[in-house]
């Protein structure tokens, strides 16, 4: 069995990365679509070879397709997914537009893969910082209880797109040449400079990216009560991020067995050099799998409460590489649905 | 009155804030005398237009002085202030050494400064991440103690010295022109990545910089059991450092009760647009002598609790500012002793 694909934001950072992981990945394609705005299309793409024209995306672009990956924005997935399930595919949604909605499974394959089977023609990919926060929580929740996370981030260009990663080191070869710079992307300065995550502030005070971690975490979580309070920050730093937790359980527990239970998680890889001081940082998690654990220490101030250091590529494993798995997901389970079907 | 000065690394990045804010600030010298290693010695200074020598380090260099701003490094201090003491002098140490010496004052002059009074000679400055977090901090506590801290920090490359920002600067060159760079010190690469502080590990699983940003914390809050469980993370910014801050106070507190403190406080800015989702950044700090303070929230996960954002200029208020507001303080102290002894 192989599928027509269509890729929605194909020129994108994430987009470019779906296309690698494709490839890398052998994906069963049959057919694959690149869609755009109008402005990119007509642009040609090589993919192992084949040279893909970009074509605009209109309503009418997925005919034939079984299976949408998208990832342009927000406004784009609710104009067109519709469409896309109405011709039958289904969407794999990397925007935040689909996340909440109660028919809409939000998916960590390693966390809650099996919701696939709830799928109603879409399934939504979480935000890259709820995934690189909960692909090592996951297994310990699941052995301990997690009560409370307080969470900073440190986020990555890539986070803004393609273009934002651009602008960072053109702002930042301006500054070292003391010349004048006019940003297009970022609202504030961001060559050696960092600042709050500039999502839209909302009425509780936070802005919007850090609501993604709580509600998407409550959600993927299934529990509406679940508890993070986080605050979000763009570091000048090109595609991975990072995040400082500190992690409250509900039993006793140790750093050894927190490294064990990491130590065998599906995604995760830990980091701990302790007699070298070294850690997870962004230029080991770029372009990589999984997401690196270290400096697991007990925090003092509180019982049964531990502090860590994650660090994930935040285009691969926090956007690509997770949407990829769930389309994976899909296929696996349409093969199982078949042969059930078939009554073997 | 005015003092004969002498400045203990005065070619470093702090050592030149010093002289900066000597000038800026009107200190009242008669003698100034820059002091630093024999690499560094004959080296020329310009002060306000006068332009002073360099001298080497000595254990002779104190005869006549009467403050000595010292800011080379734990194990010159260690060396050198006591034959300062001895000559007569007082020294305010900008380096980690005295810094929890029982009779050595630690002091943030917006917080204690009285303990100038119980000086012996030697007068601590503190840790520049310490000094940051508590200028705020120190106020609300005094209104609803605080019962716990949970920090992260963004930690810029002036804390690692004049050289480490040059060594950013030129790391980042490099990888922008696509140039090999060897890095002479920082222990891992910089430009576009952070790492969690390379300060040595030690038992607890806390590198020296926590562990200064716990101790020192409970020495100045004079509170053995103060409880802050801190990250410590540097990233590519050239000078002023942030810190992301969730707080658990005693009893119920506002937004607007917390902004009214910080609105009055001493040294401290508020710097809160929500709607313009403009907060603090290290480029508003930098070069300049406020704490800023901006996206106080509450934290919804437990009571009492805010998350807060604070930014502050590490070589200025983190270092030489509050070592000359020390030295101001002291200068004051004295004539009111002069006044006492003369018995008017």
């Amino acid at each position: 069995m192989s599928y027509n694909i269509a890729i929605v934001g194909a020129t994108g950072a994430v987009g470019t990365e779906l296309l690698a992981l494709l490839k890398e990945r052998t994906f069963p394609i049959s057919n694959l679509k690149l869609l755009a705005s109008k402005k990119s299309a007509g642009q040609i793409i090589n993919f192992g070879g084949e040279k893909i024209i970009v074509e605009e995306l209109t309503h009418h672009s997925f005919n034939d397709v079984d299976i949408v990956l998208s990832s342009a924005s927000g406004s784009i997935s609710k104009e067109f997914l519709p469409s896309a399930v109405k011709a039958g595919a289904v969407c794999i949604d990397n925007t935040s537009y689909f996340r909440l909605f109660p028919e809409v499974p939000l998916i960590i394959p390693e966390i809650n893969l099996e919701e696939i089977k709830n799928q109603t023609g879409i399934i939504a990919n979480p935000n890259c910082s709820t995934i690189i926060m909960l692909v090592p929580l996951w297994p310990l929740h699941r052995v301990n209880p997690i009560k409370r996370i307080v969470v900073s981030t440190y986020q990555a260009a890539s986070g803004a797109g393609a273009l934002a990663i651009e602008e960072l080191k053109e702002e930042t070869k301006a500054i070292l040449d003391g010349e004048a710079y006019e940003r297009n992307i970022m609202p504030f300065p961001y060559a050696f400079n960092l600042f709050p995550h500039n999502s839209p502030m909302t009425d509780n005070g936070y802005c919007e990216e850090e609501n993604k971690m709580i509600n998407e975490t409550k959600k993927i979580f299934k529990n509406p009560d679940f508890k993070v309070s986080p605050t979000c920050v763009r570091v000048p730093v090109l595609r991975a991020h990072s995040e400082s937790i500190n992690v409250e359980f509900t039993h006793p527990t140790s750093e050894k067995e927190i490294y064990q239970i990491l130590d065998r998680a599906k995604g995760v890889e830990v980091l701990e050099n302790r007699h070298e001081n070294r850690w997870p940082m962004p230029i080991d998690a770029s372009e990589k799998d999984p997401i690196y654990v270290g400096r697991v220490r007990p925090d003092t101030t509180q019982k049964n409460t531990y502090e860590m250091w994650v660090v994930g590529d935040q285009i691969r494993k926090g956007a690509a590489l997770n949407t990829i798995q769930i389309a994976e997901g899909w296929v696996e389970n349409e093969k199982k649905t078949m042969v059930n079907e078939k009554g073997f």
